[in-house]
């Protein structure tokens, strides 16, 4: 199906000993996933630090020069392995051992940190929290180091690993880390497994994320609580004034309205829109799923145009006078709501927060008062078709599958992505191996072992062919 | 300063016996004021019971025939009087003996069921919860009706006096009432002694009250709340639909934008306007009390006609999404609003309400599903400039006060009006002697004595015109 060379005999001697101890390593993936390391809950504290050491000594076992890193809230492991020298390139491998609450229990048909191999239409699985995110994708490239190791005796790269616990609680503690160990983090490039595949046939690698700038708006007219019925007519209503204001955020054909919203946003190729085209997607059944038929959003895009390579606004939350039962005649002193602006490579978040500024200057009537505050600020991420990292995945992707890997893209945002980018440099490889029915954050997590085998050897295939740059 | 003849001379000896008892007139509505007939707290059902008795006591000894009628709550207070008979004129005054809560109570200078004389610059006042609303008002005609009753031994019309207990919290059973004794209700004019005056030398009598839709629109898109990222773009936003519907009800010239919205809005009369001008409204005082500069609504309208003679929509509630601290990526499956209308004489709430489901539905993209509940239908309210009840109460007041009473609006509604209306097909005369600064509902509720005796005097008077009608 496909005419990539073989793999090198040595690589194939490392994917034939992941063949062989294939049970061993899914007998490892379940015991990381017996540890509940749930970030976001103090009582866990512990096992967020034992699933630290679990993969320290999974590590330590594969010549990795390893430490556990303190920061404020849970640790991060770091380590690395020179591998061949100083010639061979350096990539950094980013994960996080920490897992997202289980609750709520009684949704779940087995307990949740007691993984069990599950057989189901599409062949077995690990059900587990943590199962696919981000345990089960850290264990891909783990296995793949640990084959290299026993078959070759070393790594064939320089390898950097950053596995942090504090993922599912929005790493707040991760950029201070970056920072301080810039000069040991500057490698080639990141890997990232914590993606999807497009479907269980179909490998792909996301080299698009839409970034974000999410505002929050308030506004305020009389100092009081007015009766709606003595001052209705003369004095200004602030949730008349939100509405028209942010009703005019789009116009009748789907634009955002910002003065210079669009700037630097560039029209996907007409390759990745033929690629595009060809994954067959029913935007159809996407909505339908959700109990919706009517694509919004630009009307002359296409549906994965408008969610992955088109920019957005959406009003998040509103409030503003009474909301219990029945009728109270009031005219609110305050509103508010909170807005957040999708945006791809190519647009700047700080203009487009200074545009938002302006929109609403503009827009807001006599007596007004706005105040806008900002609870995140990232740009979208792209990383080129050309780019030689995306090459070479697609390569070895196309060998592991035998069938062409595509290129998608997210309209979600990954910020490590973004910090890496920003304080390191490093463009990164979004290889993933997730689908879409893993139930990610939901009870009855899932991987199925198809996806993580495929993955483990793909991360063995990718190390070949860097030692061979 | 005016011209009007002076009072008959059997009036004169009414306003000469109500001179001569004036301090006893204060005394008795300090009694009435010490009965703490909060209707919506229930501890003090016995209090409000004590209040119509008091009441009623007071109607038994000028001559009435009283009784209590029970109601499914706080009861009514049913008093009449023959008068000179079957030719004379019948009136019905309407009141409420009951009050609002006085809560905060840390609030008050003084406790406000002690009712105390204190010294103003505009003279002294009486301080005490329902100083003014209602039972000041309400003692205004009781001494009128006891002069007449103590100089001529009878009263010079036919009356009815109604006074209910459930007043401030919504009058739930006054139309049951009100249909049970249609018969015996069914006067020439109904009396309502419950709004102010243009300030406290200028008498006013209300011509125009607005009327109410209230409507809840409540708006549903996904079956679900999605992720902004990765449905944005593609799935409808609620809020954002929400947003464009309800920012298109104004245009910007501030005209509603419903279809037929101002059908049946008649202009107020060249002599209406000449009026109202003459009172200088200062607009721009009005809101700066409240902190507010520039006046909103119809563009090419006087503030005092938008505020009393123009209909309005105000959205009173708006909810929807994530109201939280931060941020929260998510597109709502629901949102809502609350939406009034205030309505002037000539609109039909059942058009508006008609009017507004279709702008809805106009406007309202696919996928949104829409639902309206109402919470309130009353109609716009006007008495004719020429009903011979406004022309006898301008004469009694002018006769007063020695100056002309001005024909004011209310932008609020005082659902009886609407009541006695529909159900007995009365016009309610609403002769008030209250001021903007009373401080009703509020702590320190206050009447000054010197609109107390006046107002005495002009109902004495209006009993002796109506006499000769």
């Amino acid at each position: 199906m496909n005419d990539a060379p073989l793999a090198a005999p040595v690589t194939q001697s490392v994917l034939d000993h992941i063949a062989a101890t294939r049970s061993q390593a899914h007998g490892r993936l379940m015991g990381f996933l017996a540890i509940p390391s749930v970030s976001a809950q103090p009582a866990h504290a512990a096992d967020c630090r034992r699933a630290a050491a679990w993969a320290q000594a999974e590590l330590d076992r594969m010549g990795f020069t390893t430490r556990i890193v303190e920061t404020a809230g849970h640790p991060v492991l770091l380590a690395q392995h020179r591998g061949p020298g100083k010639a061979a390139p350096h990539l950094l491998y980013y994960g996080h051992y920490d897992v997202q609450p289980a609750e709520p229990l009684a949704l779940w048909a087995s307990p949740p940190f007691e993984p069990q191999i599950v057989q189901a239409a599409s062949g077995p699985r690990v059900v587990a929290r943590g199962a696919v995110d981000d345990k089960g994708q850290v264990t891909m490239w783990l296995e793949a180091f640990r084959a290299w190791h026993a078959t070759t005796g070393t790594v064939p790269a320089r390898i950097t690993v950053v596995l942090e616990g504090e993922e599912e609680i929005g790493s707040p503690n991760l950029e201070p880390f970056l920072r301080d160990h810039e000069a040991e983090l500057r490698a080639d490039v990141a890997i990232i497994s914590d993606t999807n595949m497009w479907d269980i046939d179909t490998p792909a690698i996301t080299t698009r994320l839409r970034g974000l700038v999410y505002a929050e708006l308030r506004v305020r007219a009389a100092l009081r609580d007015l009766h709606s019925g003595l001052f209705g007519g003369s004095a200004l209503n602030p949730i008349n004034a939100l509405t028209r204001l942010l009703g005019g955020l789009h116009d009748a054909r789907g634009r955002v309205q910002l003065p210079g919203f669009y700037d630097g946003v560039a029209d996907i190729s007409a390759a990745q829109s033929a690629e595009w085209a060809k994954l067959g997607f029913d935007e159809s059944a996407f909505l339908s799923e959700i109990g919706l038929h009517s694509p919004v959003g630009e009307a002359s895009r296409s549906g994965l145009e408008r969610l992955w390579a088109r920019p957005t606004a959406d009003i998040n939350g509103i409030w503003g006078g009474y909301q219990g039962d029945g009728a109270k005649t009031v005219i609110a002193s305050e509103a508010g709501a909170k807005i957040s602006f999708r945006l791809v490579a190519g647009q700047s978040p700080d203009r487009i927060l200074e545009s938002f500024r302006a929109f609403v200057a503009a827009h807001a009537p006599a007596d007004l008062h706005t105040e806008i505050e900002t609870f995140g600020m990232a740009p979208g991420f792209e990383v080129s078709a050309d780019n030689p990292w995306v090459g070479t995945a697609r390569d070895v992707l196309a060998e592991e599958y035998g069938r062409e890997a595509v290129l998608i893209g997210s309209g979600g945002s990954i910020p490590v992505v973004e910090s890496l980018r920003r304080i390191l440099g490093l463009d990164t490889l979004l290889m993933g191996f997730g689908l879409a029915d893993d139930q990610v954050h939901s009870p009855n997590e899932k991987f199925d072992l198809r996806c993580l085998d495929h993955g483990t050897r793909a991360h063995a295939r990718l190390l070949g062919a860097a030692a061979l740059r």
